[in-house]
């Protein structure tokens, strides 16, 4: 241990050795339901650093397990079995804009609500928004593969990541991956790192596309009499040929939550945000009168609609403020985050209704509409005896549900440590076995990241003793 | 051989294994420059057909090429050493269409332009739009990952497939990657097989998103004097926020060859399609009127503009027709498929002439310049001595300008056995040796389409001779 942390302060300094209890703590846990306490945490300044680093825990025969904010909801950055927690903290330069191919590259560190701001003079701004968006890192985003409200017409983190450098395991080798194309030579490995939550590699620098703001923004805010008038509105809508840049919707739980006096005996709430030209939001045959119309037919009382800043931000306010509002409700909230074709909304939130009853839990769900992704929050007393246990139960009913409604386990939040048990309900044993032999292909000892994605610890193990030796 | 013939007759029946000579010479090559000879050409019917051939093509230690239509411009359907050549031909249902969810489900024999034929009726489009699109199959756009001169707003074919069902070589198991949600559960491993060039699993069933039709469409086409103003009304356009659905740009020498009496005289033409509702495109302050407005601020002279199908046609026609009229030129003709970001077309461009005079080649060029994906036709008579050296030579230092300048070898083509020279021009040995791996983790034996993609037919050979045995 003793030489640990001295090959470790010798690489990144001792200010970015963190090996002490009360500073330990603060890296126990993200903000998911999980608890791990890392053998020590190291914050490195370069890819050079971090390529020391992994060197090193492999020779102490470490697990390292990658973190960014720490607000991911999954447990993907907790260690499980301790090792070294390896925190993009101080990677955090923007390292390079250039406008006029409209491309950012930063490090994993960055904030990512600091790039939009940074280049927000000039028009443009990096679209995955996730809520956490005021804390969480981009490299964290990349692990996850974040969404977030206006990722319905712009697509999630993976569709704006151009290119990667990443460190390996356990060489420290750097890789690159991706490029400027829309397909790249070889095998689309960036893809595979987007999303593997930190699992295969260290993403070191991050290439990213900007999107320029759209002339006119419209926000348009609909109260419904239940979720089934409301999802009827959003089939129609995208049945339209209509993409808004948001389609959220909160249940009548979530409304009363946030409400603040307002709308609060509506049984479900649309917020639409629709952008284009100003010619085209005021055109009374354009998309946003016809989501109007749409809102109306189906029986939307007290449509609201917003066009500055302020107006807009004043109707986003209930839908931002909801996850904090439901703390407020219950000492414990467990949000889930399944997924169900568009179609299938009203019949999934029928069956959350009856698994609130059949457990004894309130559940209040927000979901983002167009996108079918649903964030059902199971809330509950863990003082109370077995409710943390009916509350896990009536998640995993509600995931049931998802799949068999043809739907998966995890929109954007990720399957980490929280979901890795379900993975078997939604993949057969061939489809684990070849995630797991990709798992092999990058990290051999399964030493980065370990317990997370598979269902369970003994996983990769399993499939790598069921292999041949290659050659 | 007479063993394998049985075998693989017992599983697709006599009339789906060709082994005569004159029909195995449709399967000798693509539309590349390569040729290989296949072993046996069999045509399954179903995803347990294709596993059971594969299980048998391991038993005879014989490697297997998965081919469509055979319509690929980098060799990635030719048995390079012989083989079972697994043609989809007959695997060529569309199995489902739903509206609602906009999704169709199809084998991969499926031709590209038959399923929008088949969901037009219903204002929907399946949007990649190779200029192969009459013939080449959807199960090969997987393979390759193919564009279109329509992706410049709705991506590549990764971005257009949800879910893919494909064998596992060689044990013929069927693994099921992909589905409903934007973030999906685990690596994405459909990522990784959308551009794989058949090396890591043949696919049997393909998810695809459909789109909706816009309600407009016009096509804008406009004459420049040269490359330059050309490639600068390209990046004002961009720079404007605009995104046509399709930016097309044929040099002087192509619009020469395809005019038929008009605009012979243009140094370059550009092709602008834009889509909207009516109104948008009718509105003097909208993308259209900006387009035209910064065609002409940048001197373009013949600006025409269509909206009628037939119309819009008749101006599609001269680029839909260039890689044909080339052919007429010359009795060959190499196409390249190199990537640049878009400001630096015109270096390119500039390039490319320079190329053309160093080498003593004609080099016609046509462009998908929005994404900066060039398509420099070399032209040369095989038949003169050191004439097709000197083709490849200029091919190959307009590849390395490309990288030169940013870019990459190939942005819709794929390397198949064409690149896979140059691969290590563009990636470094540990880029390279990381792609073995997957490589690997998938096909240990090297059987599923050898001596495609890595540099050397050895290269997998020796990142798993240099790898330590797993476990």
């Amino acid at each position: 241990m003793k030489l640990l942390i001295e090959r470790l302060c010798a690489i990144v300094g001792a200010d970015g050795v963190i090996t002490s209890g009360a500073a330990l703590a603060t890296y126990e846990s993200d903000a998911s339901q999980d608890r791990g306490t890392p053998t020590v945490v190291v914050l490195p300044r370069s890819t050079a650093e971090v390529a020391a680093v992994v060197r090193t825990a492999h020779e102490q025969g470490l697990p390292i397990v990658p973190r960014g904010a720490g607000t991911g909801l999954s447990g993907g950055a907790v260690a499980v079995e301790g090792g070294v927690v390896l925190t993009t903290t101080r990677l955090n330069r923007i390292q390079r804009v250039d406008l006029a191919n409209r491309i950012a590259v930063v490090e994993p560190g960055v904030v990512n609500a600091e790039l939009t701001n940074r280049v927000a003079p000039h028009g443009l701004y990096y679209a995955p928004d996730p809520s956490s968006q005021p804390a969480c890192t981009i490299g964290g985003n990349v692990a996850e593969n974040a969404g977030g409200a206006h990722c319905l017409a712009h697509g999630v983190t993976t569709n704006h990541v151009l290119a990667l450098e990443a460190v390996l395991i356990p060489s420290g080798q750097v890789v690159r991956v991706g490029g400027p194309a829309p397909d790249r030579p070889g095998y689309d490995l960036m893809g595979l790192l987007v999303g593997s939550e930190g699992t295969l590699a260290i993403v070191t620098e991050i290439t990213v596309r900007l999107l320029v703001r759209a002339e006119g923004v419209a926000t348009v805010l609909a109260a419904f009499d239940g979720v089934v008038p409301a999802s009827e509105a959003v089939s129609a809508i995208i049945g339209q040929g209509i993409v808004p840049v948001a389609l959220e919707m909160m249940d009548g739980m979530t409304t009363r939550a946030v409400a603040a006096g307002l709308l609060e005996d509506a049984g479900a709430v649309l917020l639409i945000e629709c952008e284009g030209l100003r010619e085209e939001l005021d055109d009374k045959e354009g998309p946003l009168a016809t989501v109007q119309a749409i809102c109306r037919a189906h029986g939307a009382r007290d449509l609201r609609i917003a066009f500055a800043a302020a107006d807009r931000n004043a109707l986003w306010k209930a839908r931002k403020s909801a996850r904090g509002a439901l703390g407020t409700l219950a000492p414990n909230c467990y949000v889930h985050d399944g997924v169900v074709p568009r179609s299938k909304v009203p019949a999934l939130m029928a069956r959350i209704e009856a698994v609130a009853a059949e457990f004894g839990v309130p559940i209040a769900t927000y979901l983002h509409a167009g996108d079918g992704n649903v964030h059902p929050n199971v809330l509950f007393d863990a003082r109370r005896p077995a409710e943390a246990e009916r509350a896990a139960a009536a998640g995993e009913a509600i995931l049931r549900a998802c799949l068999a409604l043809g739907g998966v386990l995890s929109g954007e939040h990720g399957i980490g440590t929280e979901k890795q048990a379900y993975m078997s309900w939604a993949l057969t044993g061939t489809d684990l076995r070849t995630q797991a032999r990709v798992k092999l292909a990058f990290d051999p000892d399964e030493r980065l990241n370990p317990h997370k994605l598979f269902p369970t610890p003994g996983f990769c193990g399993e499939v790598r003793g069921a292999s041949r030796p290659p050659g």
